[in-house]
């Protein structure tokens, strides 16, 4: 009677875990049929007949060994039903598997950014596929701001005839943390070494630090920003990136010893935050896409104590869209980290999909 | 070869005029076909074979009576095509019809608060239709705050299981303007009354600024919100609503009575702005949904000054979203009025639908 679609689940991490419990819980007018889920990238939960995997035990039950993604694409499409294929991994040669999936009718929604984030032609290559007849659709929102409604807002504006002036946001926990703690109203003497310290205790940093500070996720994040909105960026290294890594420090072996040499570098960072201070500013880390300079870009800047951006507490991403119709911008705010947010976003968009695809 | 819609559009007015000129523009893989346009309550373009609308010379063309909503409906559903229903009115008949035009399968896109906030019977019998096999789609996200992404993303957190905890926001925007020019982090003598002037001087407020101070405008959009995450209000007179009339001005008969006898009452109104400004607190006129509390309610609210809401600048929106996925809120902010915006969400709606039912 209802409708239904098949689902494909590519791993079950911490995402993909949150994913899974909130896709059970699920209560939609379309029924989703789990066929497949790759409980790992070597174990996986599926069946010749399409029966469907029970949720309430993927953990525990027999496995067998993943499908090639060429195997995969077969089986998927020889179902009757069509189907969504979820990636919470962040695996690239999924990612850059994505369009042959989209050329087979498979539809996507993930929070991973690598396929939208990496050389324009591969990004061409995902949405030329899904607009062609007989194309899957793909659905990322998760890939920016978790599940924070961004990359919809924002592809919405631009369907509909709005310029985008310029997009400017926080788009790093982990970044919005330590520039949170390090740089406020106040005069301070706290130390960025001991913020960076304090970060990695909390895990809120990667197991280096430096895979934050690099300022590589931003750029990723950024680009894909760009990109929606009509700036074609070549690449996430293509435009300026600043590093907060000090240049002796990038080569540095371990986690620990950079931590350990990184209070060196603190008087330079203090100085730069002391100057801002005096003019009435905090130091905040931005990716920006900036039309009317033409330019992207991703470091540090300065905000006025009234800024939004000066506002933002804990490890929250901050959005800001100025555009033609919102000279004075939108602003998008809240966590843009973590599992239970993140899934909820790739859930939203596996049902926008559903309700599209659903027979 | 492309997939089409048909699309039927009830006024020409600020917003309707707008969205003509949007869809006009617009470059989608959805064809919309334009086969009937109310250019008011009197006039209407449409033929009997479905001819799409001319758009560049609706303004001018020799219209018709316009049809009953019976031998609309009867229009409408005899096409080939599935039809979308654009209600850009103000009008309370049209939208006690909602129920009809969705049972007979067609859908509807509108930024008419009418149906959505009167009693909750009209509300039930909307989406029940919809839900119903072979109903229409209904959205209607410029309702509260105009093109401001927010029904969507609620209704993404509360389909994906979020529990609700606490909905606040200031949605009118002229009490917007009104509050953030009488109530600043400042001290100032600046006059309730004399902004009020300004205000309506500014053609911020209704033609009799007492359609805005009653705060009804704000009740409506706040039961949407309520409604949309579950919270079942009855109407938006079954909840405390503060009225910023002074109880002897509620009977004066004409506006321009009304604004000439207003500063008798700014002392109330400053010693209510010069307690909080004591607390370190602004004034703003805010709406909640209040899960905890059990309660919904418009009025006067107190904000410290590094709270979002004390930052709103100009005749902003701004909404906070408090889940058990985010304690910390979410927080979506930007113009919630204006003809432009207004029209996009209505627009961006239509496409959604168009992506759903085309064929
Ligand atoms: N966590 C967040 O707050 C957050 C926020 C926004 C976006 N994201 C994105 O969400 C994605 C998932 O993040 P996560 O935090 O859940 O990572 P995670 O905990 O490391 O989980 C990734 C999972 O994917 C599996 N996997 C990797 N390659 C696979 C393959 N080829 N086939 C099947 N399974 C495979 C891994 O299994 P193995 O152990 O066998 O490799 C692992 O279980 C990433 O793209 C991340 O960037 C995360
Ligand atoms: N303007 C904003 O910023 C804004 C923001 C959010 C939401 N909205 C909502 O958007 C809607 C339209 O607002 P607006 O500012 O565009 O109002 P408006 O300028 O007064 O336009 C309303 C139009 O609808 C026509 N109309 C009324 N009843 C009709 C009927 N039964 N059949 C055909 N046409 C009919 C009117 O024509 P007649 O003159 O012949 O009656 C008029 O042209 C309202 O529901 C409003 O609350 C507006």
């Amino acid at each position: 009677m209802s409708k239904s679609v098949n689902v494909a689940i590519i791993g079950s991490g911490v995402v993909g875990s949150a994913f899974i419990s909130q896709l059970k819980n699920l209560k939609t007018s379309v029924a989703f049929n789990v066929v497949y889920l790759a409980r790992s990238s070597k174990e996986a939960l599926f069946s010749k007949d399409y029966q469907p995997v029970d949720l309430a035990t993927y953990k525990t039950a027999t496995a067998q060994p993943v499908l090639s993604l060429d195997a995969l694409t077969t089986y998927l499409t020889a179902a009757s039903r069509p189907t969504i294929l979820i990636d919470n991994t962040s695996n690239s040669t999924l990612a850059d598997y994505y369009p042959k999936f989209v050329s087979a009718g498979i539809s996507i929604a993930t929070p991973n950014k690598k396929a939208f984030s990496s050389d324009l032609k591969t990004w061409d290559a995902i949405f030329k596929a899904s607009a062609a007849p007989g194309g899957g659709l793909v659905y990322h929102e998760a890939t920016v701001g978790a599940g924070l409604p961004i990359l919809g807002p924002l592809r919405d504006l631009v369907t509909t005839g709005d310029k985008v002036d310029k997009i400017e946001g926080i788009f790093s926990g982990t970044l919005s943390y330590i520039f949170n703690e390090f740089s406020t109203t106040e005069e301070s003497k706290v130390k960025f070494s001991d913020v960076v310290t304090v970060a990695k205790n909390l895990g809120y940093t990667e197991p280096d630090p430096r895979d934050d500070l690099n300022g590589l996720d931003v750029a990723r994040k950024v680009t894909i920003l760009a990109r929606l909105s009509g700036f074609e960026v070549e690449s996430p290294t293509s435009f300026p990136v600043e590093s907060l890594i000090p240049k002796a420090l990038e080569s540095v072996e371990s986690a620990d010893d950079f931590l350990a040499q990184l209070p060196n570098y603190d008087a330079d960072i203090q100085k730069v935050k002391d100057e801002a201070l005096a003019e009435g500013k905090v130091l905040r880390f931005v990716g920006s896409v900036d039309f009317k300079a033409n330019k992207v870009s991703v470091g540090i800047g300065k905000y006025a104590f009234d800024h939004p951006f000066a506002a933002l507490k804990g490890s929250d991403n901050v959005v800001s869209i100025k555009t033609e119709r919102y000279p004075n911008p939108l602003i998008i705010q809240g966590a843009g980290a973590g599992a239970e947010v993140t899934a909820h976003g790739v859930l939203a968009d596996a049902i926008k999909i559903a309700e599209r695809i659903a027979n």
